[in-house]
């Protein structure tokens, strides 16, 4: 057996172990109960202890040298894989070991102490331990990007969103930063003059919720019988190969949260549920990272479900799921509830419009935190001036500040700006696929996404990881990431 | 960091291990949808051969050999932990991979042919992949018996009960033997005097019958902190360290075979989590194998939950529970019916007086399978012949008969015998524990099993692995496994 096969064999065996860990985690944040939290820790260390053995061992970086030296042998998927495998590799022993658990450790604890300081609103109990994780962080970026011979936040960006860089967003966000004040004023301005939308009044009973959520699964394409929806305090999209499992929490006082959380997750599952089926268990199967996969949630979500069309569809599924009827309940009253507008202090809970604001704000502050241009302490005060700056509110605390998100105080820098740029790559895919799918917008009205969703298969999901998120959108759509077709989409959105 | 320092860190590695596949099986049957079942086995076959691999790498038997040079500076525990890792090593090694490799290819082929056989009652399907099984799983008891110096049966067994052997499973069973069919045919007798209880006529509503599971859980001990309850076809206690979780089916014609279904898996996972804290990692804190384990599951079901006293306490709960009242709910009817007794085809339907008929049949047929006595084709015959002559019963088809259990469609031989020497070592156990604790009958009888498992957890649980069976029933009851507390319990429950 030569280099390249011993290699798929021992991928193979990591994406099984990936898969196991995936399993594990979902179980965690939906089944597992309290008691067996140090031991699940125990369990999901061991695999990933395991997990980075075997792609760090020394046999891994000699078979990847041996394969490469004979890579003209290989087809193009298998090129692409080994250059994958070799990503992999390079990150993975980047890093010392001892900084390896160093990570974890700071993560782990910081953390822990987060879920209390945010309860309290009270930064100054967590900002010793984020200070440790964020010197763990930048140490991680310095030797990543030493490896990699990147800057220390391209190269944790890289982690996320391979071949991402700080100067490829610059430019991206600040052609948002140079529309969004004007555009959300427009916006406000334009839906006071209207009015607000009519209420839609509860209560929706969960298993209500529940069936319509499954109803929309199986309509955007979800295979049910590769996959599952349950319920978790954080909603997310987990699992396994051939198993992806998407959660939601249901309110009863307002339905649609759940339910376009539901096709949020679902287009992160369908992601996954297209993967090429070739490659499965190996890393060219994967996707090509946080800003490809955010696209694929945000097509779904609001590219086509906030559409007139769809809301057109849903509108009459919601009066008889829910037993409604009146002026409140008709598709374009919904549309307008559905596309309301308004500045707040939480990210998860923004519109389409503010949404990237709160991502301007931490992609700012995160790049000059792992620089160095600030520290830990300058947090609140950064937070609270970019609030003021980008949205016009003051802050009243840091649970409705600095403390909301997890993202930092679990070890994640270069994480956020992939929300936005999957915003813009989500906006592009779609006007692409309407462009050459002509019946697209029409079928999604009749409830049918079967011409978006075999598009999104050919030019997205089927391609796992060979090309890079540029190639990718430019042979999907004819240009690399812009931000030009999204803020286009929000105009004709909000002022059309 | 010594020898055996460096061994328990490999077997903590083992154990998380263990539990991440204890958690992806409880998955499996419970949970998952079926499109995983292929990725959801390449998973567990991961963790199978990375388990494998860690146990018999050549550093594992230098580490074994030379931690054994210097056992004297061990305390008891650690001996014992020692002598464990030294039991599964020898296990591990004596197959060759291609053997671990056949056996379980074998396994699954047939395993799956026998689901479609058994439902078309139709041996001669399995049969070619059952003779497949079964020589693949001689050639393994030869090889462990080579490895262990045992026969190829104990070699087999000792993998399900270490230490039980052929020679000391023969008397006992022959003593059942001597007494049963006339202890039966009393029964009968008796029984046909006083006529059939009362039928206690459903519906049952499943959410019901689920709140009193769950309620005489928490009544028997089991810590919902540290396990769970759910539904799988066949009934199981498995999942993980501090994570034991339970399964049952309901029906809603009968609530008793799901509530004693309960009981039963709940004295297993009694077992699970009450091994001893300090050693839960290791090999030592196991519980001691399948006998032991099958005793804590009848000395609740069984010995306990099937008493006078228990039943009048849970007469009246189920009163309430399913809106019911007259002379059926009453607790002696309860009481017959739930200590009715009658031959019948079933295995796992079969009431504790003929429970063990099942058992002598199958020992006798798999000692001899494994022997060569017999072969595959002889399985029909001589099963229909023991039925008849064991409980007068004339079977008529596989489905009824030979293709009933998965047990050796799916490679298990050794297994059975444990059932029955179970039963005995519960009865002896609850025997000694009344008399160690006078009020514990009593109590029981008022719902409070704090008595019993208080000297459960002293006697057997916190023991683990400690010693072997036969010591840990000496230090418990004064004597080791024997037939005669059981035959007396029979005797005085059925015709006292």
């Amino acid at each position: 057996m030569n280099a390249y096969a011993r290699l798929e064999q021992r991928f193979a065996r990591l994406s099984a172990l990936g898969d196991a860990s995936g399993i594990l985690g979902w179980d965690q944040q939906t089944t597992m109960p309290l008691g067996a939290a140090d031991r699940r820790s125990e369990q999901m260390a061991t695999l990933a202890v395991l997990s980075h053995e075997i792609l760090t061992a020394p046999e891994t970086g000699d078979l990847l040298g041996a394969a490469e030296q004979s890579a003209t042998e290989l087809e193009r998927w298998q090129r692409a894989n080994l250059r994958e495998m070799r990503r992999d590799h390079a990150h993975a022993t980047a890093l010392p070991a001892e900084l390896v658990e160093a990570r974890s450790k700071a993560g782990s604890r910081c953390e822990i102490a987060w879920r209390q300081a945010r309860a309290d609103a009270d930064f100054n109990a967590v900002a010793p331990l984020l200070a440790e994780v964020l010197t763990v962080e930048r140490a991680a970026g310095e030797a990543k990007g030493a490896a990699l011979g990147l800057s220390p936040y391209d190269a944790l960006l890289d982690g996320y969103d391979p071949g991402m860089r700080q100067a490829r967003i610059d430019p991206l966000f600040a052609d948002l930063l140079a529309e969004l004040p004007g555009l959300l004023a427009e916006v406000l301005d334009r839906q006071a003059s209207r009015g607000p939308a009519l209420p839609l009044d509860g209560p929706f009973p969960t298993d209500i919720q529940k069936s319509i959520g499954q109803r929309l699964m199986g309509v955007v394409g979800f295979d049910a019988t590769r996959g599952r929806l349950d319920i978790s305090t954080h909603p997310f999209c987990g699992g396994a190969t051939d198993d992806v499992r998407i959660t939601t929490r249901y309110d009863e006082g307002d339905f649609s949260t759940a339910l376009m959380g539901v096709l949020h997750e679902s287009g992160h599952a369908l992601y996954e549920q297209g993967r090429p089926r070739d490659w499965l268990a190996q890393p060219v199967s994967s996707a090509r990272g946080m800003t490809m996969h955010e696209s694929q949630s945000l097509i779904f979500e609001m590219q086509a479900c906030r559409s007139r069309p769809f809301i057109a569809y849903l509108a009459p599924l919601l009066r008889e799921a829910f037993g409604r009827s009146g002026p409140a309940w008709e598709a374009e009253n919904i549309f307008r509830a559905y596309t309301h507008v308004e500045p707040g202090f939480i990210r998860v809970d923004a519109d389409e419009v503010t949404y990237p604001a709160h991502i301007l704000l931490r992609y700012g502050m995160e790049t000059a935190l792992i620089a160095g241009d600030i520290g830990v302490a300058d947090i609140p005060g950064a937070w609270n001036d970019g609030m003021k700056e980008l949205l016009g509110l003051d802050v009243p605390n840091a649970r409705l500040g600095c403390l909301q998100d997890i993202h930092w105080h679990s070890g994640s820098f270069g994480y956020f700006p992939t929300y936005t740029l999957g915003a813009m790559a989500a906006a592009q895919l779609f006007a692409a696929a309407r462009d050459a799918e002509p019946e697209l917008m029409e079928a999604i009205g009749r409830g049918d996404f079967t011409p978006m969703l075999r598009w999104l298969r050919i030019h997205i999901h089927g391609k796992g990881s060979l090309l890079t998120t540029d190639e990718l959108l430019t042979e999907a759509t004819g240009a690399p990431l812009d931000s030009l077709v999204y803020r286009v989409h929000l105009r004709a959105r909000y002022l059309g």
